[in-house]
């Protein structure tokens, strides 16, 4: 039986003429990055590595490179937590930790105090510490960090940084097992998702999210309402706020790093779903939305809402306020359910800062093009500028098979916005559970995504990985093109399709036009001619060309003898 | 040997219980749409069809329903066609017409006379003809219609209609056979396409085009400097403005609908190339670049552009005035060559519309979101709004073999900015030739970005789609959802993948939450409960539930007794 759960070689077979380098930061601290070697003089590229450890026994776990800070803070162990590891591995059991003081990332930053946490980030996203350290203080941006999850490589979530994707695994009732899960988290992870929910809503739930954690190097979140629904067999009714406390302490001693909490489904605000066209489309919304209809009473994720914080502040576990009331279809989008709850998530920030518990913010869900904007604009005044976390947005209903795409146009546009985080679609959203063809799928158009949006925002950094790409497109560089792409196999498989041989990844021309049409070999010759000349941009642009005529006429016939 | 170039149920295995109907327009003109068949007491929705007579055999061509309009027009038949129809099958040879007087449908619009082509048109729009004559004669919109190309489906492209798609095929020197070509035109038709270029490169590019148009419902467009090309053994220097001439001739006795022609690309332009990290990228551009540095003279496009637009008055082929200077990476975008450009395409729509020849604009190409909509603000100022017609544009560089989503970002922004016609870009852009699966992949890809633009613009009738679809969802109508979807098969495999029984169907829940958890199935309740107690979204809003607390509480047991 094999340890790992992907092959050994899966980083090198997914990104060939790639390593995976650390970068060392201030005490000795490692921080990931993949290298990617050129050719043609070219110096290499080094791109942000969401991977994680390679070649790990997933009995065993992920090296835990936070255990050392964490343990200088002010923890306890927690001698008998809320779930015994029954039936987990050894090797994947941790010592249980409880904060005996205040620990949270925001806590330290309010203090003026740059974490271990934030120098990493620094060094991972380019930036100064104390950048990171002051948008982490004043609720920009959120380092979701349980101290329970020693095994992170910690990453941030803010709009003044990069752009972040999140993918969603997890087994439900009808399929999936535990190694499947844990295999979907490094290959999430591989080709780029920078924080995993495990939605897992079937048997198991406790065991395989301690697997997931013990394996995973990014941040993870839940919906801790899916466990404590199994916990009452599936009947929303008896759900109790004492069920869900306990769920969450056992989650938060896992060392999930962001909690889903619909705080924000109030009693008053159900009935505004009544006549849309797709109601409540949020699992988490809906199971809220029947519990208060059936006892008639305010939601108890608001009415405990202090509570939570309290909790969630003793692990630093983040928020991630849902939205129940997303619209499922672009006919729902922007209504009165939908803003209404985004009003009160905006009030439940400034309850959860109160502890210094990190929040960002959930959003939609299905809109059109020409209401996205909206979105961001009341959740930037509304949640105090607190990190917003969306789902897409899906920009039409009608394809189905295809909200990878559909998806991916709204959220480029709404993380050129400002959107912090986007939650990945995969082309099975509405259809079934993503395989692992789909959760690539999904990963990459919100690479995509989130790219587009970085170089909208004018990220100082984005563009250096464009430019390297087409210039090596421009100069012919195929090899070098296919392992800049997002994902080198397909673009080199996608070339050799039409022309296998290996002369032609040296050849001057492509399929597309042949040798005689190449647009960039032509180009190509005429740059050389205008270095030559001396003609640049600006002179052009000063004399045109009329003077340069007789110059041209002299030596033109020597433009065209190259091969 | 069969006869048809796609199997004879081609349509009814793409799209399940969909059926073509003819809507009865004017002196019995048959508009095609598909009406896809619904359950549930659903009334059928009708969608634009694009998919053109079926089971024909590609040797006889398709029927040619314009014939009697444009034989009652200033035509005459040229006696002795440019070019002899050799090889071709005798089925798909028609009688050569040429204009000996006005007749573009620019002239009609323009005298006021609403022509059987806008009647057409206005139907399958669902506008009234007067629209579609005003907005052709203010030059907004164009209908490219060759007199020569009577098996047209005519179709309008204008920023105040629906957002149309164009799909590229074409052999190249590298591979690929006429039947081939056949068989994607149909293809991209069948899922969507509005337009087919035909931008082959290779041997018998005639005889291709010849196949290509009399089996194409839809315009077909050309880049008629290709064929020149060949006509000089593919050196660029050795073109001559007698030889474009002929070779325009030729295309437009044989029915070509829009040609692409270079003539903004100045010789002033081109040193502003030359810092470019990737130069030229256009074949054409490059192509004329290369003429216009060889000679040391203006481009002979534009130097010789009334005899141009006199030729094609003859004909009624539209101008798509190519910008060859179309940055070809993120870092080349709205630099001072494109601008250029662009300024002069503006200075040439003008002197088109001299000679009443219909005008759009061709468009990027690789440009980041926050510089996309300087293009088309530019574009409607410099052009005069005439219709702007862009390839995508791509929104980043680094993901080769998924540039249909990459530019799919970017099409739907630039289309909901008021672009007429996006021009599809498959997976194999910048690697090799698309087959059929590339060929559908972009269709799909550009359809979503063209109908998530209609729904931005508020086009009003572009959202009954997706509300069908929507209702199907939420209603457990699963056929529906699929049968409604651009691609029914597809999503309907996703579905079974997982829960492959034909009782899942007909379920009320799915593979992604499974029985228990399924939201649909709460809202459902929550509707039907706050139905029968008449809550509603004006009466909640203006009384809060606080009111309705002891109605809720005697009657709430009752909510949740379905199974």
């Amino acid at each position: 039986m094999a340890t790992t759960a992907l092959p050994t070689n899966a980083l090198e077979s997914a990104f060939p003429n790639s390593r995976k380098v650390h970068v060392l930061g201030p005490n000795g601290m490692r921080v990931p990055m993949r290298e990617i070697s050129l050719s043609g003089g070219e110096p290499p590229l080094r791109v942000y590595d969401t991977s994680g450890p390679q070649q790990q026994d997933v009995h065993q776990g992920v090296p835990t490179p936070r255990l050392e800070w964490i343990r200088e803070r002010q923890v306890s162990e927690v001698a008998e937590p809320a779930s015994p590891p029954n039936g987990i591995p050894a090797g994947l059991i941790r010592p249980v930790l409880r904060g005996s003081g205040p620990l949270t990332q925001l806590s330290y930053a309010r203090r003026g105090e740059i974490t271990p946490e934030m120098e990493f980030i620094a060094v991972r996203e380019g930036l100064a510490p104390e950048v990171v350290r002051s948008e982490v203080a004043s609720r920009r941006a959120i380092i979701p960090a349980n101290i329970n999850h020693p095994e992170l490589e910690p990453m941030i979530i803010g709009r003044n940084f990069l752009v972040k994707i999140n993918a969603n695994i997890g087994n439900s009732a009808v399929s999936s097992s535990i190694e499947e899960e844990v295999e979907k988290l490094q290959w999430a992870t591989l080709w780029g998702a920078d924080t995993v929910m495990d939605l897992s809503t079937g048997k198991h739930i406790h065991e395989t999210r301690q697997w997931i954690i013990r394996n995973s190097a990014v941040p993870i979140g839940t919906v801790p309402i899916y466990q404590a629904l199994e916990k009452v067999d599936g009947v929303p009714e008896e759900l109790t706020w004492e069920i869900y406390r306990d769920t969450l302490i056992e989650q938060a001693e896992q060392g999930v790093d962001y909690f889903t909490v619909h705080a924000g489904v109030l009693l008053r605000y159900i009935p505004l779903t009544a006549e849309r066209l797709t109601g409540i489309v949020s699992r988490g919304g809906a199971i809220l939305a029947k519990w208060c209809l059936a006892h008639h009473r305010e939601n108890f994720l608001y009415s405990h809402f202090r509570e939570i914080c309290e909790i969630m502040a003793a692990y630093d576990v983040s928020f991630s306020l849902g939205d129940g009331l997303r619209p499922g279809s672009v006919a729902d989008a922007n209504d009165a359910a939908q803003f209404a709850e985004l009003e009160t998530q905006g009030e439940l920030n400034r309850v959860a800062w109160e502890y210094d518990v990190q929040v960002m913010n959930e959003g939609p869900g299905h809109i059109p093009m020409h209401l996205i904007k909206e979105n961001m604009d009341k959740q930037l005044a509304w949640c105090d500028e607190a990190p917003f976390y969306t789902l897409g947005p899906l920009t039409t209903d009608i394809a189905p098979g295809y909200d990878h795409i559909t998806s991916a146009i709204g959220a480029a546009m709404i993380g050129w916005y400002g959107t912090a985080m986007l939650c990945y679609v995969t082309p099975k959203e509405h259809l079934g559970l993503p395989n692992r063809d789909d959760v690539k799928a999904g990963v990459i158009a919100y690479k995509i995504a989130a790219h587009a949006a970085d170089l909208g925002k004018g990220h100082p950094r984005a563009r250096e990985w464009d430019d390297a790409l087409s210039k090596a497109r421009f100069e012919f560089r195929w090899d070098d093109q296919f392992n800049l792409s997002l994902d080198p196999v397909t673009a080199r498989a996608y070339h050799d399709e039409t022309l296998p041989a290996e002369g032609a990844k040296v050849a001057h021309f492509c399929s597309m036009c042949g040798p005689k049409f190449c647009s960039m070999k032509i180009t190509d010759d005429i740059r050389q001619f205008a270095a030559e000349h001396g003609v640049g941009v600006e002179e052009a642009a000063e004399l045109g060309m009329e003077e340069k005529k007789e110059e041209f006429r002299a030596r033109g016939s020597e433009l065209y003898v190259k091969p």
